[in-house]
């Protein structure tokens, strides 16, 4: 059972709760903790749990308990910026194997310390146990959204389809040194109204459809149009897959993908962001996904994009 | 470095954040989440994680994956009852071993789901991974106080220390099946006033200490009162350790330990929980733990209870 059908089985099979506006299966779960009220009526924590583990996500034979720490907490508060929330606390458990010395559970500590506090978010708590198998880090956050928070849901036909940076071939060392887009989440958020987004996790080819799939819609995007990092054309040298298939399906890329009215779009460049802001297609109403090459026929969506194949049935 | 050293290490170098009122070292932590007030003025929000491995805290050649998915979460329900919290919502990270099948985490997910929704709790979120080492799930949880949490720190000279339910010989089964406080620690909390709480996760002989160093205070504890269970008898009668060692030293009782004033006492008696609430002994001002048999003679208080030594120096 692939990921994807996991967690429609998940979302199927837990009970709904009414002070559960947000439940499993966007970036981030909305909670309404009881007897509390914002001052606009209605205060949603913002929920998030995330993996880190070695020789998966890491791989400590290469990198450090330093890195390993930073990339845990960035992976989950890239979560966060998928939602524009403010994180506001994390809790982080760590699995450790037996030879784990001191120096290196201290190390990891202040691998995940320095990217939190990169944000401003304190680490409040934490698990620590010792077993006879690799590292594995897990990270949860909590925190708030200045307004209801931005799911993967809202977009609607005719908004353009926006990515931030440059996508592909994060493997060659980003995916340990990204920054989470939480700031530009914020400075766009504030902007404009985003109608929906998520962060590129698993690559645009297996993300976009995601969130086309939660908001009901479809998709043209223009393949020439598409960001894609230098990073990407490096690997395609060496393998002879295109610049663009590494783009599309590497994953890892913690960059925003992004919908809102063309007409903000002016808006959101005017910002003068660091980063990149690139729109790649737009929403249509037809539930369907085009690519579309410079001589504007139309290719096949690639299938792939970074996704475990679990569980076999 | 043992887990108690750790514990401080983060603690000591975690940065401090005023909207944290409660870090690093109680049973869960205390988050304000910025705008938000409740009726009384200042909404906390619990956060707690905590992790289940396999062949470390449940063993999957023994048990079911519905049994390690109970398990997981009533761990993490432990400590919400440990602060006397409501939990409003569960995250729930898996690490799968690669040969696990979907029936497999299907199963292992109704154990969560069961667990939580005994206490009417919603699974809000998750993440799953696969990888070539054992079984890990992680589970963080999210709750409020009906007052503010009730802490560690709180014990005062004279308090009567309680303990629920029996300890001891918890691995004979009861480490699988035990029942979360929830219930018990809410009704406690409605009529008495409890100054200090934790749950009996590593053995009263190191639980009672990590208390009793959190409120800067000592104890006189009777032995002959310690509430022991049948099950510590059994294990008593085939190792040759005492029946009284393993109510101390065992763990994994997820028992209630709590102070308060001896006035108090009579008030929670009588409330007629279905649960056992044994008066072990007294705190005192004088920061020693004394332990007291049953000719008034000072026994050396056990070193012992679960702790992993992990990381060497």
């Amino acid at each position: 059972m692939r990921e994807n059908d996991l967690i429609a089985w998940f979302a199927a099979n837990a009970r709904r709760y009414s002070h559960v506006p947000v439940g499993i299966g966007d970036d981030m779960a909305g909670v309404v903790l009881p007897g509390t009220v914002d001052q606009s009526g209605a205060a949603l924590a913002l929920l998030k749990i995330d993996q880190a583990l070695d020789q998966v996500h890491f791989d400590l034979r290469e990198h450090t308990p330093r890195q390993a720490g930073v990339k845990a907490v960035n992976r989950c508060l890239s979560d966060c910026a998928a939602m524009a929330c403010r994180p506001q606390a994390l809790l982080i458990a760590v699995a450790l194997p037996q030879a784990a010395s001191t120096e290196m559970v201290q190390e990891l500590f202040r691998g995940c310390e320095s990217a939190a506090a990169a944000f401003d978010c304190p680490i409040v708590g934490g698990d620590t146990a010792v077993w006879d198998q690799r590292l594995a880090i897990t990270v949860a956050a909590m925190g708030d959204s200045r307004t209801a928070p931005v799911r993967r849901s809202g977009a609607v036909a005719g908004d353009a389809i926006v990515v931030t940076g440059r996508v592909g071939g994060s493997i060659l060392g980003r995916h340990l040194t990204f920054t989470p887009r939480i700031a530009e989440a914020q400075a766009i958020h504030q902007v404009a109204d985003i109608h929906a987004m998520m962060d590129l996790s698993d690559g645009l080819a297996q993300d976009l459809p995601r969130l086309l799939a939660a908001s009901g819609v479809g998709a043209v995007v223009d393949a020439a149009r598409i960001p894609i990092h230098p990073d990407a054309h490096t690997l395609a040298r060496t393998d002879g897959r295109s610049a663009l298939a590494h783009a599309l399906t590497d994953g890892e890329d913690y960059e925003l993908l992004l919908t809102l009215a063309p007409a903000d779009v002016p808006r959101i460049q005017a910002l003068g962001l660091a980063v990149e802001l690139t729109v790649i297609g737009t929403i249509t109403a037809q539930q369907q996904l085009v690519l579309r090459d410079d001589h504007g026929t139309t290719q096949p969506w690639p299938r792939g994009g970074w996704e475990y194949e679990s569980a076999k049935p």
